[in-house]
């Protein structure tokens, strides 16, 4: 059991919030329902005077105004986004930073530009290697103050799957999704997908700033340089089925049948498999799968239906991609409490 | 300083979520930014089949479908909503719910139909004293399923500004905020604003429900009656100033002249005063006010101009009403964590 949390990691859940995972039930989450993380404050930004600079090692540097990324032609993606720091608080010593259990994932459309083909018009000089992606959001780490900055490798960037959102689910982005603008990079954790972006820079050497070289690496030790992590570990998540308790949200299943429903994803390929197990782990059944041809970077739906006996019984999930990658048993611990894709485990009380 | 947070009271802080204190700039809060506390599950309900039974000691009992209540006369109001937890987890010792900080609060636009109207067609008979309004969301207390139910003295769900609300900030309720209608009592602490709505029951005895006789009261010791919650207490809150570090949230704000800025509101009267500290709350100035005189129910805005000066600073506001009821400098306790109105503390670094 992981240790108690302090009033700082407090601070942090009370602003931030998971998607409560009875939400797992709908194929695009409703706004205020999808995970949110904000590092720093939610910044007020003016959609008049705001301005997307593309500079750095480019040919034509750009300088866009919101109308004009909205004349440009559009496409939608529906895409499943999870904090890389999902399940940090399931991993003991714990980091301390957004003290997450299982719910730092949804599902939204997003709509805007494709960012490949502003950089097309841009076009950026031989030897750019990575592009820095700048958002207006401020705070300091570690006693620097900066804006939020995270970079993509030149390759990724150029994905015609990569998107300036300027909607989601529909509408304008909201102030806590990045309002007017922010990046949409399919498949890979949270921290990549800049919001309130004001600027992209071609860079010919490797981003070194705090949320790259330091944040979202995982390492054993400080000293270590550690590895960037980038596109979602698979991860299987059940709605909890029956019925919860007010405070200590103890569940209670009615015995008999029951269908366990719940949603997979995997940065690196789409679901292979997803075994359910009802008995904590002794034995495992492959759930049905379905699948959106559609929309290959959201969830996949999976379901098993389960006799449910009177007494206690632990419900497991784990996924498998087609890339061979599966959810393992136990966390795997790591200094930043990143990536802990270990498979949700939950306890319920079946009765007649 | 209070003391650390148990997992369970994690897993209330990662599913509900306060209003980031920022977005006090905003005079409605949008969505998704808005405070939320689900007791149990968020349920998935049918627009189609779900019907509003009016019902118990009516003369006429009703059975609407929401097409019905769409097609009634339609009033709107903004209304700040607070959470009666509010504050909780800075009382010592304290009680096992959500531990909210600061942050359970939040203004929207509702519009729906008027409860007063809906039960004059009822026809409630002589006797009743109470309605009883029940949410479709299931859960356990104390070992006992129930769904969640609150009641409203007859005089007060009488009121012409008590709302059957089906809309937020001009869309359909959202499945968090109680789709597709919600009891929306102005000035009442949120656990009277009943989500997902199906029943009003005319009742001639108080109702004495788990949320109403057990939860809910300003108690001192287990075995009193306690005193019900009902009308918010007034509470200042300001927009934290400066810029914040990750993860600590320790503020900086840079030398010279700032504006403190932040909103108030009380459930007994309007906002008669907000005073500020700069100096840990040894002098106090009066804040300059701005209501908005088409809204009653919404929080007042206040500002004050600040002189930063270099070195450790702690900045409190304190609210007063017109009925006289003033924020107290030190939490009051109560067994249930309720009600906490103590002025907030922003303690920042001034640099030049």
């Amino acid at each position: 059991m992981p240790e108690p949390i302090s009033i700082e990691e407090l601070q942090l859940a009370v602003r931030n919030h998971g998607m409560p995972l009875e939400a797992l039930r709908y194929p695009v989450t409703p706004l205020g329902l999808h995970y949110l993380l904000s590092h720093y404050d939610i910044p007020a930004v003016d959609p008049v005077s705001w301005r997307l600079t593309i500079d750095g090692l480019v040919s034509r540097p750009l300088e866009l105004t919101l109308h004009q990324l909205h004349a440009r032609a559009a496409t939608e993606y529906v895409v499943t986004m999870e904090c890389a720091g999902n399940g940090r608080a399931r991993l003991s010593p714990r980091a301390f930073s957004q003290p997450w259990l299982d719910e730092a994932v949804g599902t939204a459309r997003w709509r805007g530009a494709s960012l490949a083909a502003l950089l097309e018009e841009a076009a950026p000089r031989e030897g750019v290697v990575e592009l820095v992606f700048s958002g207006v959001d401020r705070g300091t780490e570690e006693g620097v103050e900066q804006v939020y900055q995270r970079s993509l490798p030149l390759a990724e960037a150029l994905r015609d799957d990569v998107l300036l959102a300027y909607q989601v689910n529909g509408q304008p982005l909201p102030p806590q999704h990045g309002f007017p603008l922010r990046l949409i990079v399919p498949g890979w954790y949270g921290m990549t997908n800049v919001k309130w972006l004001s600027r992209i820079t071609a860079v010919d050497t490797p981003f070194e700033g705090h949320q790259q070289a330091s944040a979202y690496r995982l390492r054993q030790r400080e000293d270590e340089e550690g590895i960037p992590l980038d596109r979602m570990l698979p991860r299987a998540l059940m709605v909890p089925p029956g019925v919860p308790s007010f405070p200590t949200r103890e569940r209670t299943v009615s015995a008999g049948r029951q269908v366990l429903v719940g949603r997979a994803w995997s940065g690196f390929a789409a679901i292979a498999q997803v075994r359910v197990s009802t008995d904590g782990g002794l034995t495992w059944l492959p759930a049905e799968l379905e699948r959106d041809a559609d929309s290959p970077w959201a969830w996949t739906r999976w379901e098993l239906p389960w006799k449910a006996r009177r007494g206690q019984a632990v419900l497991l999930c784990r996924a498998t991609d087609a890339s061979g990658n599966e959810q393992p048993l136990e966390p795997r611990w790591n200094l930043g409490g990143y990536a802990n894709n270990a498979v949700q485990r939950v306890p319920v009380t079946v009765v007649e």
